[in-house]
């Protein structure tokens, strides 16, 4: 996608690094503080080069990342930011094909890095209670065009989730312990869970939730993301960081046979 | 593959959280420190469960994640971790059907976790100066099964890359910054450059590299993973962590317009 | 103290950065794997010098700092570290003249701290409960010369501190929240309460202990310390780093007035 | 200091956790967003006490730590924070009775912790070469009634430090490897020095300086403090942090003698 077709979602950087994704129309414009910017200026040409607002203000045009698609969410929730979300795909194992359910849907950046790693071939199942809620998420996936590859369901999900078998199922939910027999129904056997909380206190009674479900392998984690100042002669950390986003868990749902019932341990 | 068949990969985590993954093969066997494990108990049956070593040790038999199989790499070199490879994945927008340069292949840690996002339809290229070092990388490739998606090459990256256009690159060398003209040589308008180095003074040289060579939108960063003892009554992270692995340097190759050549200051 | 006198501590730096500590006395040596040192050849010599073994292994010998003597306390628990020894003596107001209890005396890391900061005229009442245990911090304040300032008290501290109106007190004990009404009742007003955790349950308890028992000022950081390499041309973190010792938590005891009892929420 | 007298310096902390410190006089008031509290009202007062503005508003009453002071510093400049200055205090030995040198004076910041650790019977000398500059120290060490442990100086330290065999030297300027000669001529043989610099340049920098010079034990350290929210059952870290303060390096003076002036390596 060297060169920018109509339709094709497009990232500007402002003169002072801000940043702004718009998906191409011709004859439509984009507004920023820096001055306006004509479509039909970037639609058919390479992308990868500055451009100039109507006021003279460089920009640079290029393809976003999915990085770049995640910060970009319209949220109305704390989202799952991208040092997190890279992770949790590599811990859930989720790639082409996989099947994977989580809830809820939140703003959808969770979601959407979880379309981009099933596709093609795979499909995300994902679960909020309440509607305008997923609407907004609906919109984020639909903007980015992974909308196909992500099911949308309004549900509480104390009722149970529609899909077995699922290859891993992710809860950013509250009160994630209060749903481990539902994410037990509908996992596959040996399948992977992942949540995110904010607190300490969650991350107890989730752990204690999952030994009593009878999941094993289990992780706590948390990632920080320490930014720097790009200037070769003064490298330095950025003044300020993000201090918190949230606990990483992550278990394996794994069965109980008949005869190691009787007084085994929790799994490792 | 909730059911293990022979030829799948199973992950064992032993006793004491040791971990160890196989390929399955009728007749074969694991020898753990905590006893053997007979394939043909494994094959056929499901995942997700506890089974015993000779010794009645007890075993989870699991899927192995991407991230365990990055984990258990054969490693020659130091490799890169799933969470920086988690991260690098999203800000250099790979996903299914992208093509992918990196260099070198090392033992192959990053390469895995490429090849598993670019499948199907995408492609990583990766380069090594050293046979013996790209011998080993390959033979990881092969045990994931992952060899098809990455074309391999022995080559002194100082003369080039074979592709163009790719979609992003990736340098994992000493002197990433020697080879910038190569690199944008390579890369399609606005692709997507990553490398990470171990020292402060590595990071100077290459981000003025890449202000040198009209690269934009420069970021460093760096990720911490810091572990917790997940014991619900008693949680609190591990007593040491990982200090250090690497700076992360990301970047997007610019075209510098005829007009704009003249004495424009860096992209931002 | 430039010139070594005998009796003095001397800091002795083998030819790998092993440390060693230890007090002159003519005709004794200090025996290392690197060789044997005589005192006799340190002592009416400048410090801060390079001296050689009996196998001419070069060691630098110093006056060792603060922070060199909490580190080389014989150990019987965790100590307090450094980092976290500096940071409790400011928030806590630590300087000469102050009087502060601390419990229990652990391995004596911080009461040699504390005794440092308020020397002279001032006092530290450590209590342990396990006599053995107390002998050890005894022997490693005498070790450096600062036990004069420190009263050791072998006592249950549910029985409460003999001290009134003290400036500050310290616990470093497994159920801290326990000891409020005991603290209180040591504590001047407005005096300064510090605790130091290993687990996050532990901080709630101890936070809701200290809301029910009317402090004020409530604070919990936890403090990382990050070591370099110095290698000028190839500066990095050190490879690993110590994950956690542990939370601190600070507070102030707060005088609750009769009027005001009613029903005024916890202070700020 | 239990009860407030005429003179003392209080904090006073606002209903959202704002802090205020003043120095008490008859007839005084402290206005704050919160309203106005009249000195009257706390002298002879016992302090840990709340007391209310005439809005109605309460306070927390109390004595200031040398944490308090350091924070409440005016500043022109950025200051040394707590997390550092205590870690300082404790590797560069400054205790009662020691002599230290620092450049420049900047806000006083540090100054002032050095003060309270050497006090009495030590010494601070704090050089600066902008006088309006040290002028502000002055004052910030006045208001806290440290002053008398400072000797403040106008120079620019390239011409060199009045003090001969001090205890310890703290370099907090731009370029400090431009002035270690001078530093080893303040310092007597074994001394402790220290300084903090932004930049990973600097650090590299000064590190190649100190090897030049003689100078052993280097060492190279960041603290990162990370807050927690004080609510017993939600227990989280602060959703921002300071990412970067300032990298620490210390080292020690050392001596080379006449024979082994040859060809010997640098320090360990």
């Amino acid at each position: 996608m060297s060169v920018a077709q109509e339709n094709n979602l497009v990232l500007l950087i402002g003169p002072r690094g801000k940043r702004f994704i718009t998906r191409l129309k011709a004859g439509a414009s984009l507004h920023t503080h820096k001055g306006v910017i004509q479509h039909d200026a970037l639609i058919g040409q390479p992308l990868g080069r500055q451009v100039k607002s109507h006021l003279g203000e460089p920009f640079l045009a290029l393809e976003p990342s999915t990085h770049d698609l995640i910060m970009n969410v319209r949220r109305h929730t704390q989202i799952i930011y991208p040092k997190e979300a890279g992770y949790i795909l590599l811990k859930m194992n989720l790639y082409s094909g996989q099947r994977v359910i989580e809830a809820g849907s939140g703003s959808g950046a969770l979601t959407l890095a979880m379309a981009r790693a099933v596709a093609p071939g795979g499909q995300v199942y994902s679960y909020e209670s309440r509607p305008e809620m997923q609407r907004n998420a609906i919109r984020n996936l639909q903007r980015v065009g992974l909308d196909d590859y992500v099911e949308f369901k309004i549900r509480d999900i104390a009722e149970g989730f529609d899909e077995t078998d699922v290859d891993a199922l992710f809860l950013d939910v509250r009160t994630p312990w209060d749903y481990l027999k539902q994410t037990r129904e509908a996992l596959k056997s040996g399948g992977f869970f992942g949540s995110l909380v904010p607190t300490t206190n969650q991350v107890s009674d989730l752990i204690a939730g999952l030994e009593r479900h009878h999941f094993g392998d289990i992780e706590v984690a948390e990632l920080l993301l320490r930014q720097y100042k790009p200037v070769p002669q003064r490298l330095r950390p950025a003044d300020t960081m993000v201090g918190h986003t949230g606990y990483l868990i992550f278990a394996r749902k794994i069965e109980m046979e008949e005869a190691s019932n009787e007084a085994s341990p929790p799994m490792p």
